[in-house]
């Protein structure tokens, strides 16, 4: 199979304060959006927030706890990561780490949305990222 | 800031199970591993498979539950959905809904990798893939 991920689908419980966190944090735009879900089109592939019981309904999963995975938006200067993190906290956000420097090299801090997902915000110099904003592994 | 998602992590308990799903199930080639985190290049963002106390770790959560989100990889023909969920399977994945088709259009079934994370294998005749394995959201 095509090694490609097509749509990262977000359960969330408040549209309105989702669509906040997104639009107003990230600064992104939504492609579509209606009464229970808002697409935004990413570098390559979808971000979808759905209502959770749409998404219930749709996987016959009921969601809990936190899952264990964590998305991140790498931004392009260390300088970058704080005031990143700083604006998704006024958009409804929360610290969950504070930015620093791990041992695997970069600077980083997690914050999480409204509904608990968990975003790293990142500085990452090994890897590029285009003017499309399709990033590339490099060590 | 960018629209862009740069990396997905999956918080896992056993690497060469989980890297047997990705590799014999979706048939996907590692960029990079190491004794506790394997990446894939995917289409304009990375994978990343990391054992869960390396992401506990790094982000102060401990994982929990199924965390209400879900991945999903379009395939090209309504007709690759059960042989892709089959393969799956076969490599260590659960179905966790049985290919359909849904209110809103295209056909799709829910496989859960080793770890529980859920993966939506859809056919979605509205939106468009690209070689690179780019996807554009289309109604």
């Amino acid at each position: 199979m095509q090694q490609q991920i097509s749509v990262i689908t977000l359960g969330i419980d408040d549209l309105s304060r989702s669509r906040r966190f997104y639009t107003e944090g990230f600064g992104w735009t939504p492609v579509f959006e209606n009464a229970e879900i808002v697409f935004y089109q990413m570098n390559g592939l979808m971000l979808g927030t759905w209502l959770k019981p749409g998404l219930t309904t749709d996987s016959g999963v009921v969601p809990s706890g936190t899952g264990g995975f964590a998305l991140a938006h790498n931004v392009p200067a260390q300088a970058d990561v704080e005031p990143a993190i700083e604006q998704l906290v006024k958009a409804g956000g929360a610290v969950v780490r504070k930015a620093d420097a791990p041992e695997h090299g970069g600077f980083r801090g997690y914050v999480s949305d409204p509904d608990g997902h968990l975003w790293e915000i990142a500085w990452n110099p090994a890897w590029t990222i285009d003017a499309q904003g399709h990033v590339t592994f490099g060590v």
